[in-house]
């Protein structure tokens, strides 16, 4: 439930082990193993190409033009954690620069995702901090209204919570509620193990028709082939 | 005319000649040579930068979040075909990772063209498969529904036969009538040939009002000079 | 106010000094030093990464696929200025290519900030002409229509008079008025001067919740921590 | 094809007791009718509600910011017919207002379709004469470059061919083929047939889950209850 | 958590005199009575002006292009309930016309949000029958792939419970999680109270400034007055 | 000149007389009068149709999410302005409600121009206090951050002076600067004077092919019948 002015500690966070292992992942692979869902809008994109992360939420929900909870977060990211900004209204605002980036990276944060603007973004990239966001903007913001840290949020059109897994690469970002990270990267190790073999037999020129068994499903479905 | 649950095997391509003369121009050359129609929206973009492709259209129809023709396309192409998707309604999901890419690449296909979403980015990359896309999304599809292959589409504003000779680069994605493949290539040419020169005078200071002589008619509009 | 077929030969442009002394900050610290104003809408992006120019604006206000008054703009270009190019209403066309980037080059512009859209993108990143547009688009225009050139313009959500300091980089582009420009440049090197200490706390792990002492308004404000 | 600077002047028109069949169904039904394919893009909305028309299609194609051929298009309309206009690149200009409108009225015309701007909305409103557009702007155009007239065109997204048969209502713009017309007209009466008695069942609380015999392929796909 | 392929029969709704009593504010009101959080985005629009309803939430999932649990949730409808539809990516299709608003109203159910397209409008305005959408399209969907009834969505940027009371008017939509029902709607009843007389004071003329006790504050935080 | 945190108290608004001629016209019939320029973006609607206002313009620049600044505005509206607000940059929230509309009434305003939300339309509707503006959205705002008040600002992509003349209506909004109001009125309404007769032309079936004599000058660029 949204409440504002409200500052969660104690978060149980998605296993180590299972987030490190979606990581070895990419992001499709780990939403297909998630049954297709989770997966944040597609206007949520790299400032970088190249980036692959993974590690659990510490959310934070702001106001439009207004950034100060960014520094409220910071101090409730523990090793591994991902920011996951949201906020009460389309923004594309600039709430997360170089300063954010630089304390965030000190304090252990592997990147930050964000449904606004990010600015700095050629510093971030020579610091390698990635983010995954709706715009690059240079516009700054106040800081003037409590919003709140580690409640669930809306990011994106997929919901957050606190210590879900979050995975993100160049084909966007996912969301992985803790209690299914384990399942999930089982899920995703099995169907990475599965993909190997068909993508050896498809780059043979093998086809997807005969290789999955198509033909007779299409023809039954009334596909009628025409010289 | 558009018709569901239909294959069409055979297709008139444009002239291999004319596809590869049109491969050594830019889009917007081709663009201009065809006389500024044939233009896909400008938001089609490449899933990478510095790819430029010519080949001759397979075309295929797909229904949102459903990419079942996909595996039925594969089969029609031939070595320097081009695929082109389009979708019966909007749609982000994405229809095409590195399986089909490895598909479509060992099937002899030149790169994709489609009007919805694509993932496995940094695959497809790697393996240097240019695909002009919408927007990149993780999200994958359903195979249940028939659409159909080699028939007339609108793709991103521009209508496709199959055979048509498409040319896609960082400018964008244009369609040249397979009939008119050759008079384009020429045409092209000529402007290009055209161009050095004008290049030249004008990387020297010369102005293109004196180069195009648009002082006499640009008075004659009514121009005023005040200081 | 804005007249149609008019051409400004005598534009005040900003000082030199200043202009370029506003060229060794980014944009987000420009904008910040003017007091948050002046930015273009984040929709203009650069069409390759890593250019930082500053200039003086020569304007130019374009009609919807018709861009005749780029020639004529190209005559008025100085050593050290950037062509801020407007359109009456939205159009996505691409105005400018490699020719023109050429004649702009050999006038001596920096660079172009265009609120349509921008071809040959591939050339003109050779060519090390940096282009921040709207969109990019292979689409050629037609030249049969008066516009103007260096009369006031809104760019982008962002009104520029002729001479104003345009700073433009990944972050965006911001435009300072010329009567701005040196207080601005001197405010823009405060700023940096104090953020690189910042910079070195905030990397060394003291957060922003400290150093800038925002735990008492916080708590006035009433955020509550739970655990 | 497309080609700029022609006119069609003779056109094959669907049969005119097809186009007026297709006029006493919605476009809903139309659209199934065809089998779910011919619609124009879900932007194209109607400038006052309620209307609702069938006609056979004259083309035009226009460039942004420029309507000088709409005066060539009124040439050619017949009674009955519907103007369609397409633009060479996105365009929100008013290209159409009530002088326009008067013209077209007295033409024969049963209404406009356009993949642009529309003005004098109120005017138009009084007049009885319906547009549907992508929006609705007071910016007036040039005339100045030729585009064509009675030529195939792409509009909103969908293909259209002059003399095919055009319904349009509060729900949109579809395209039938004028060789499609009559079958589709007849296939349209079937299904309208087919909804009143569902209807009534619906009505009286039937539901679709055993009136459509849903529960069984609902169960075989794995749906589960839980309490 | 997100599960495809389920259908919850039992759900606990908000009280019913608390969500009778929202429904007597506007969601202008009930939204700030809620702290200014629940609210959907501002792109869902009625398909008529003048409808203000209240009721609790049965929730849908959708994919792409495919209505086939529309059925499935008709029959989990109460009397007095609110369908709330979200699709698993972003869609325009038309998922709901005349027969399913038959069916739908036969059941007892108020309305219907959906995050996606609307068809047969003008039979559903005549019908009364109120519908929220992202846009109105003819697209018809198929019926094949699995989504779920009463689990926690997501539609249009709000996290909607099964159960949770929505309110829906001409300003939008607003979620009040179930257990917030009560309390949002005496937060209204109270704000509603103090706003009558707030409203006699400004339409007498009394400015906010004085009303509001805004003069100090605002010389506090600097504002100047020039003439 | 942006400033922010200034008021300013003395404008020179346009003639009266000048602004009464004006909404004697539609802004179509302005906007031409003007040379076509000076109008909105096509983005910004009227909440209910049928409203024309003229009017002088109160300017009020905000920030997202923050409308504080309306109250300040608020007292500087005389009889028969026009309030202009401008965001400094995107938002969709409600900035004004029925209270604010109660007061603005009460000062004397015609209407409300705003690049961003309103929300309580139907209230407005019912006072008849007509709003044109971006979006409407129930989202309420902070009051904690200053903008200003008659300064200079751009509001959907024009630029607008306080005191300038405002136009509005069903077609969008235009912008009349004060010192150009009495010239564009006489040029509307001669331009008005010499429409009536064209309309009563082309009602009667001649051409504007005809009428506007272009035959010539089509045939001279190139036009071609064929059957």
């Amino acid at each position: 439930m949204t409440e504002l002015g409200v500052v969660r500690r104690k978060v149980k966070r998605a296993e180590r082990a299972a987030v490190e292992a979606l990581g070895r992942y990419g992001v499709a692979t780990v939403h297909e193993a998630m049954g297709r869902v989770g997966l944040m809008k597609p206007y949520m994109r790299p400032i970088y190409p190249g980036a692959l992360i993974s590690g659990t939420a510490v959310t934070v929900l702001l106001h439009p033009g207004d950034n100060w909870m960014m520094h409220v977060a910071a101090e409730q990211i523990e090793l591994g954690d991902i920011v996951v900004a949201a906020i009460t209204a389309d923004c594309t605002d600039g709430y997360f620069g170089d300063l954010l980036g630089a304390s965030f990276l000190a304090r252990g944060a592997k990147g930050l995702i964000i449904d606004a603007g990010v600015r700095d973004v050629k510093t971030l990239t020579e610091m390698g901090f990635p983010v995954w966001s709706k715009c690059v903007s240079a516009k700054g913001t106040v800081k003037s209204t409590l919003g709140s840290v580690n409640i669930p949020v809306v990011c994106a059109g997929a919901l957050v919570n606190p210590g879900d897994a979050i995975v993100a690469d160049d084909d966007g970002v996912v969301v992985v509620p803790a209690g299914w990270a384990m399942k999930t990267a089982d899920a995703a190790a099995a169907r990475e193990a599965n993909e190997g073999d068909k993508r050896s037999k498809l780059a043979a020129g093998v086809l997807g028709l005969d290789m999955y068994k198509m033909r007779e499903p299409l023809a039954k479905a009334g596909l009628k082939y025409i010289d």
